[in-house]
């Protein structure tokens, strides 16, 4: 059976730098696509590279981007063969790294970046299920508690859809690195974790009172 | 005088839909991106898109990015004449928009977007500002209070440029945007803000206990 705790490397996915920050563990970059929200989709327009912040959903071994049918990356992938390539990474900010000297200042961070060809999803039984997957990454659960899409939105949706097959996730932790000789410098070292969390949900104009706050949000 | 409180539109700033959320903004593109700690770099490696999230700073109408003289994007831009084409997003992820149609869910943002091409910066006095840009974007005032970059640390690290011309932001804000008809649907709808906050400091290994958390910290 072949080993599908790791996905392979490849020579886009082994760093030039900091190697032993990237791995290559399922478990973990499905983890990190998970927790993220954005990703930043990268693709080429006319020989220049082009990054913008979109939803996401994933689907198992599948990662799914959708829009508006007129918007640029989508229009490219349904209209080029094979594909549109792409790079799509995703990236939480998990604390300020402080070290004595300026040169060992850092962030501590999870990514992930994935390389591929994107392609226009077309069956409709797939586009309906990648749409679920995009709204459920949004709010776990939230599919089933909203109107599915109707015909008119189902057409005015393009849905794409990028393997994970040459992927890497990065990881740094930990407190700074100073060189043994900075010892003894006076400056505070250490790391500010950032936190992040959740608002007191704020219900539209207009709902009716009577629609409680479903449990999915209040255990968010 | 020319308007200096707006950059100027391209074709590539515009976007193909929702226009409404997009600006020009100079005061607000300066804001977006000192908010931020890490940007997405987008670049072109053998005809195909690398999106990397890195560290960035500002100085006016200028940005920096850095990193080890080995890195794939830095080296290119050094290698490159005229420079490197890029495109370096930042974006702020503020709230889930829960709509009570699926088509309807969004995400409250606010990204900036900046096309144009990177230059290797080789001024020693350019590189040593924007090497305390970068480290006071981390932390504003921390570069005056750690040990500056010695020539062995100087000679590993590279410096690009990229100049803010060619930008936009978009925002997104506000509630969900649902069809008049779905009103009396029995979909709880509205907002979850996300909220950023930071953690205690946490002192590295080894600190002198008599060194006191800076100032700069305790008011972040």
């Amino acid at each position: 059976m072949p080993d599908t705790s790791s996905y392979t490397p490849s020579e886009r996915t082994v760093p030039t730098r900091s190697r032993e920050r990237a791995s290559y563990d399922r478990e973990l970059v499905h983890a990190l696509l998970d927790e993220g929200y954005v990703c930043h989709l990268g693709f080429v327009r006319d020989g220049a590279p082009v990054v913008l912040p979109t939803l996401y959903g994933r689907i198992g071994d599948r990662l799914y981007v959708h829009g508006s049918t007129g918007s640029r990356p989508l229009r490219m992938a349904g209209q080029s063969d094979p594909g549109l390539a792409v790079c799509l990474t995703v990236t939480h900010v998990d604390g300020l790294v402080l070290a004595r000297s300026a040169f060992h200042h850092s962030i501590n961070y999870r990514s992930v970046v994935v390389h591929g060809i994107a392609h226009e999803v077309v069956d409709e039984e797939e586009r309906r299920t990648a749409l679920d997957a995009l709204v459920d990454h949004v709010v776990p659960g939230r599919s089933c508690d909203s109107r599915p899409a109707n015909a008119k939105e189902l057409a005015a949706t393009a849905v794409i859809r990028l393997d994970l097959e040459e992927v890497s996730a990065k990881v740094r932790t930990g407190g700074p690195n100073d060189e043994p000789e900075d010892a003894s410098l006076p400056h505070w070292t250490g790391v500010v974790p950032l936190v992040r969390g959740y608002g007191a949900p704020i219900p539209a104009d207009g709902l009716d009172p009577a629609v409680a706050l479903p449990d999915y949000l209040t255990t968010l």
